[in-house]
């Protein structure tokens, strides 16, 4: 079982999570949470997006969010952009880095962004001009990499095709999304195969929700043929907004506490990512998705009781 | 990635998770709950265990469940016995099988059982021999095999000596427990080859518990050595008493959508699983731990709302 000596952890939780809350999260939480984020050694987060704020009003604050982190100088503070206008946006507002995705699935595009696959490309390559000229990297996500709640089952060689030409138009990485969290591991390794051969496995990355409980499944499997970006999101945050009960990405402890376990360099450290993870959870009113921070909390509250009862 | 064609799941739920509640369970639902484990294609079903009703009352109506259930001719249907006087109990009430448990941890053992590791082996002898006598097949388990509450790190070589041990007294399939839920994907791996270099592996059964996330992924990585038998529980039953909001058993279904996305054939449906589950939750009065088993009733839940709002 081969695995990657680094890897390179995505945090989205302020982006992928905090979009899904019902209620726009306030901006000083926000900043909170990144600034925790970093504390705890992530050093890509992605803070917000600059989309519609009649479609999208849990991220009307990303300019806020952005002037009010305390930037850590080695970070890279990315925002969504899904079009020239978010672009310029997120210049203004001085993002690090921007992100765009497109969907594996034609069906999904059409209801998530109203336009089909080639049409979005379109758009993204303009973002993907303008931040070249600027100097900004861009990241690009394939939604429904895994699958798709309208078509199911989505052919590992359309993955492949929208992700080169995310690639080609000029994505430093491409992330690869299991937007639904419905792949098992040997359709996750023949996904990424099938991209892989079609763009240098050292510019993608995995990014699996844990809605079936097989996103660390999944990524062992990848990580055995080399991948090292992994996007998670802290407390697993990111419910499906149609989807009640299900979980969201898959929690960046977990994560965490596998690569951990494997001899797998983060430069994260967990005690203040559980930190984090409690933070935002205790504003959010929940409990953390992820195991790891229940387990742990768990355990210590026991160890509490545990000393209080000894003389 | 290997994947063996089949695998045999081993359902635990009925003793190993319904042994943690607080309350015991009454024994028609511990009989409604077996029978339609069963009836989901479940072949080998823990359903109780004969041990100090003082200490286990959960368990104490092990004889009056076996008399009770609609038994399938071609499922196995066994009981946990420490001790000779539990496997004469075991024989009276019929039990197809029995199965004995040994700790990879002294300190474990100690505390557990009250007894060394080599006391409790010299114990579980007797039961081999006396089952043995009567043609009662034994299934033993290590407890502790990638971690102990006490010690810590457990040596793979201290796991493979207590599963050999437990294979020379007789008995017919040795399964690994992660009693405690800790380990991760190499780890467990290692201890597997450890273990199979003393044990034929197709003797070999794992036990994972979910407390830190870590199950499937641990079981993916020991699938691929060639491990096919698989112990789980039904909506993840189980949490361990000392360890509040930790998760228990790997949930079958979880398991099971995994191996089916895998292709590996387990003879167990998903459907009449689903219902197992959601019968012992209802009578528990929780939601299941199944990730599987959420997302499956948010997604009903979803289109039935969808479906309401049609003309």
């Amino acid at each position: 079982m081969y695995v990657p000596a680094k890897v390179k952890l995505v945090e989205v939780g302020p982006r992928d999570g905090l979009q899904n809350e019902p209620q726009p999260v306030a901006t000083a939480v926000k900043i909170g949470l990144i600034d925790r984020l970093a504390a705890a050694g992530l050093r890509f987060i992605e803070v917000g997006s600059f989309v519609s704020k009649r479609w999208v009003p849990q991220m009307a604050d990303t300019a806020a969010v952005l002037s009010g982190i305390a930037r850590k100088p080695d970070a890279r503070y990315a925002v969504l952009t899904p079009n020239r206008q978010g672009f310029a946006e997120a210049r203004v507002s001085g993002a690090d880095e921007v992100s765009v995705f497109a969907a594996a699935s034609e069906s999904f595009s059409q209801r998530n962004i109203n336009c089909g696959i080639d049409v979005s490309l379109d758009r993204l390559s303009e973002v993907c001009t303008a931040a070249a000229a600027a100097g900004v990297p861009v990241r690009g996500y394939v939604s429904c990499a895994l699958g798709c709640p309208y078509e199911g089952k989505v052919p590992a060689a359309r993955v492949a095709d929208v992700a080169s030409r995310l690639y080609r138009i000029g994505c430093y990485e491409i992330s690869l999304g299991d937007t639904i969290g419905v792949g098992t591991p040997s359709q996750a390794r023949a996904m990424v195969e099938a991209v892989a051969a079609v763009v240098p496995i050292d510019r993608l990355a995995v990014h699996f929700h844990d809605t079936y409980g097989q996103a660390l499944a999944n990524l062992v499997a990848v990580l055995d043929l080399g991948v090292a970006v992994v996007d998670s999101a802290v407390a697993g945050l990111g419910g499906c907004p149609y989807a009640k009960g299900a979980t969201g990405n898959v929690a960046t402890e977990d994560v965490l506490y596998m690569l951990d376990g494997l001899g797998v360099e983060t430069g994260v450290a967990m005690a203040p990512l559980l930190e984090a993870g409690t933070y935002i959870c205790q504003a959010l009113g929940r409990e953390p998705a992820s195991r790891v921070a229940r387990a742990l909390a768990a355990r210590e509250s026991a160890s509490r009781a545990e000393g209080a009862s000894q003389p």
